[in-house]
């Protein structure tokens, strides 16, 4: 394992082995496909992550973007990165071959796109934010904006936005402020004050194309009554070229603590009269569009969180094992050598934490890229809609439970190193950095919690949950069926577990129905990580029974070393953390109204 | 509440209702000091810590300590603050009369101290290394040393500094192997290479005295044989003036995290044939003293992870009760005003999660600060040896607990921010880097657990644990004598945790004495958490019960507020968080074999 950024045995078993992405080349969309071709745009990505996105990851920490006599300058590594994964073809990895895309099952565009997070977050970020920002085009622009922008965005000439977030709106997206005023040529002109834009402004691309919500003048209160509308900074003319600055200016950039590579920034729109934007779809649709690709971006954020803590732990058993440091608790003598330190038990503890959270947090991320490839090409409408449901009742867990526990794997990663890990020589302190962003952007962590149980658990009657439920029962059959004893050791605990998850439920929901909201969703958050740690414990169950599948077949020695590390890291989820779920059980069976009944004066 | 160091009603809270420091002013060694006195000392130390320390703060993280021209240059601020503790006194604020000191109970000079850790804890540190450094020279030094370093030191015009670190050895102190050669004359010369050193070189001070841990030619290997040494960095002539320089030299300046602004150095002793070193003590005791002068030293950096965690609470619930943003999820009009975000449940959990870590962990350090003052000055011969006891058991949680979980707090103080939380435009984010650190120096938690299971649990046949089952029981019986429904509904889940405890104990013991020792420290860390939530609900029991008697007496309504405050993150901890001791013990009972059973070829 020399790579820093993946195991590839690893990825290379979530993808063939644990969820048979090679079974989608049967499929229409993916028939020109193979293994072979899969395999092809991994090797290609992570050639390109490890040469070109790896090697500027200290410096582009070190070095962030400045704002100079009007221009954002930054390190010349970027633009090479950036260019090198565009002519790769990687913006469009998984777009149709018509837009000059790949066509690749989205599981698949995930692992490659994750090589990058793993490699240099703050680079990645710009193409990532052009890929969301051209999503959104595609399924809600016209065929005139499909043209004029999205072909332009997929050929990596113009990068995008994403402008939602407002001063004095923040996650409220309720309360955006800014006004949108109809033209008689069918435009509108923008004004108002953007936050936290990443990659709001640079030189990397000719243009970039902000994806702004705002409100129309009239427009009902509330998110009933957004906008989405395309703002590019440079005008694009009807030939395609490009013609006058629009009226957008950068405002300033934010100095962060982590991805100090990605411009985070402050974008005033219409401080010249009005900055000209499109409206894309209908008038106050936009955060209904929005929402329609959030499910992805989240996706995106948790694959995010969990590379970084993936780095982290790669670095800290490196480390761990190259680095002797006393002996073991048997050993008495001074005089003996030291032992490296991956020998001891506490030391084996923090590299379990890390992989069962990494390790556990990718096969989430890319069962759930799984099932947007079975929601856009599944052989059935009910498989469609069933795998829609499972996305929509996943989602909030595959952004946060990342975000939450791969960052505790960076506060582990650190620890192994010792003193070590708090100097900036060693890398495992940049995670930690950079990873803290992620339980906070995309919806903070609190704001899936509530997404949670307040809409997706209750939605269509519970349809999301029972969808879920049917997986979970196939998969305490598969797990029973392999005969193997830490299999079925597994699948009796997960048993218990989601039994323990169905009792909270059904203690909670009726709280929402009989009016007491505020006591309904009062503890949230103690169901998102119930909720979390019960899918987890589903997805380490389904890693063990793969492992026990491949271990019935006689597996040379590195092979069954790597098998049981899967048995162990599930082991080591189920003994340390699934038990976890009985605490917060109390809490939200209990009812308990600790939050609710606290002053603000008793603070 | 305007500071944003402490909540100064919470510290008198702690201080005279909780732990009565004022009733030590009838004994001899504290007969000249009363509260006025000490409210003095604080009120200064908090002047000066704001005036002084609090405005740099931010400067001393981005201008850290440079080396150049074989100085190390720093911002002028530093000096100009610890000139200011010096002038105060503070560095001999618990030391006695004769050596110019306030001799304060170590109590009050905690309380002192704590709030130049909430302040800036890299410009704290110069004082307090040199504080830890004076006194191991009072402990173990000989009349002459004392003259001649201590009293310089406590005066302010030395500096002092622990040189244990080696590169190759780290935590394990056995394998230190940096050198002493006896000469004629009754000194040693010192060569070898330290690491980590904090304040290891500044021109802050006329002079830096390192305390320097070598093994002396042909002594016996390990532990055993390591001494402590006198290094000065500017030999001190008989007559106290200073001579010439000795040979250490700064091998470089080490590039940290956080705490920037401390320089953390690489020394090397006797590159041009030996540093002149004094022997402190007899031979081969280095390690003991060094020992016998830990508890005091961890305290400190628990008290150190209190204040930033502390820090971060106060920054993020200004921040809460500032912001608004969203609406109750009772308001369903968009119309309406948003509200503060501390009116959010989520946001409470947050700050009650930082309130019960912050303010636990404040009332555990001065509870064990409270208990050098019994070890030093307690009426009884049994009183002491008693105080002695509890401090052996409770330095580890008090060292380990608070690095843990205030740094969660301060993960906690981000979110609540958003997005800013994320930006160096805010404080907190300074603090999630500079608390990073507690966990990793002065013993890492790792090592923390093992003291106390492997140690501190079995020593004298569990007298430590039974002096603190004492203790216990009776918080328990005052918990239940005030009557108050709130305290003896956390009285009856304290007396089960405390059993619960008792049997894990019991369960793990006999595995050491059978010679399954491995097994028995393999999941250590489980039991120093279990512990700790454990003597931190005893900490929450007794400020409760304390607050009970307070609100008996009918008090006006901000004191009301106050004590009902303290209720609610009584209460918090004991639903959040003290359930997860049955998780632990879980591990623990069933004697799980994960960590060590899972080999290194298998990560």
């Amino acid at each position: 394992m020399d790579s820093k950024i993946i195991n590839r045995r690893d990825l290379d078993f979530m993808l063939y082995d644990m969820l048979d992405v090679e079974s989608l080349t049967t499929r229409p969309r993916f028939a020109d496909h193979s293994r072979d071709t899969f395999d092809a745009a991994i090797d290609l990505s992570m050639k390109i992550a490890t040469d070109h996105y790896l090697p500027h990851l200290r410096k582009n920490d070190t070095n962030e973007p400045r704002f100079e006599n009007g221009r954002v300058v930054m390190i010349p590594e970027v633009k090479a990165a950036v260019d090198q994964f565009i002519e790769a073809g990687l913006l469009a990895a998984g777009q149709e071959e018509e837009w000059g895309g790949m066509q690749l099952p989205t599981t698949v565009a995930h692992a490659c796109y994750a090589l990058f997070d793993g490699a240099n977050v703050a680079t990645a970020s710009y193409t990532f934010l052009t890929i969301g920002a051209s999503n959104l085009i595609k399924s809600f622009g016209s065929d005139v904006q499909r043209e004029r922008y999205l072909r332009p965005m997929l050929a990596g000439r113009f990068f995008g936005t994403m402008a939602l977030t407002e001063p004095q709106a923040g996650s409220g997206l309720a309360d955006v402020r800014t006004r949108a005023v109809p033209q008689d040529d069918g435009t509108y002109r923008i004004t108002g004050n953007k936050i936290f834009i990443s990659a709001g402004d640079h030189e990397l691309s000719e243009n970039i194309i902000h994806m702004v919500l705002a409100r129309i003048e009239g427009a009902p209160a509330g998110v009933k009554g957004i906008s989405l509308f395309i703002v590019p900074k440079v005008l694009v003319n009807e030939d395609g070229s490009l013609g006058a600055r629009n009226d957008v200016a950068l405002g300033g950039l934010i100095h962060k603590m982590g991805w100090r590579g990605t411009t985070s920034t402050m974008l005033n729109f219409g401080e010249n009269g009005g900055a000209v934007g499109y409206l894309v779809g209908e008038p106050h649709k936009g955060l209904s569009y929005m929402f329609q690709m959030m499910n992805e971006a989240r996706i995106g954020v948790g694959r995010c969180a969990v590379m970084l803590g993936y780095a982290g732990y790669l670095h800290s058993l490196d480390y761990a094992r190259n680095r002797p440091q006393g002996r073991l608790p048997t050993d008495k003598d001074p005089a003996s050598p030291q032992v490296p330190i991956v020998n001891h038990a506490d030391v084996k503890r923090m590299l379990l934490a890390q992989k069962a959270a990494v390790e556990g947090g990718l096969a989430l991320t890319l069962s759930c890229a799984r099932l947007v490839d079975e929601q856009e090409t599944g052989e059935t409408e009910a498989a469609r809609a069933e795998a829609q449901l499972l996305l929509d009742i996943l989602t909030p867990i595959a952004k946060a439970w990342p975000s939450d526990y791969c960052l505790e794997a960076n506060v582990h990663a650190i620890q192994i190193h010792g003193g070590y890990g708090f100097t900036r020589e060693y890398q495992v302190e940049q995670y930690y950095r950079d990873n803290r962003l992620n339980p906070i952007h995309e919806g903070t962590n609190g704001i899936q919690a509530i997404d949670l149980l307040g809409r997706k658990v209750t939605m269509m009657n519970g349809a999301a949950l029972q969808a879920l439920g049917k997986r979970y029962a196939q998969a305490i059959t598969d797990a029973r069926a392999s005969g193997d004893d830490r299999v079925l050791w597994l699948a009796d605990r997960f048993e218990e577990a989601v039994a323990r998850l169905r009792k909270t439920t059904e203690t909670l929901v009726p709280m929402g129905a009989e009016g007491k909201v505020e006591l309904f969703l009062a503890n949230a958050t103690a169901y998102l990580h119930q909720f979390g740690h019960t899918v987890l414990a589903w997805i380490w169950l389904r890693q063990a029974t793969t492992a026990a599948r491949l271990a019935a077949a006689s597996p040379h020695d590195a092979e069954r070393a790597f098998l049981d590390g899967k048995f162990a890291a599930a082991r080591y989820f189920y003994v340390w953390e699934l038990p976890k779920t009985a605490v917060w059980a109390g809490i939200l069976e209990s009812k308990d109204d600790t939050l609710l009944a606290t002053a603000d004066a008793s603070f």
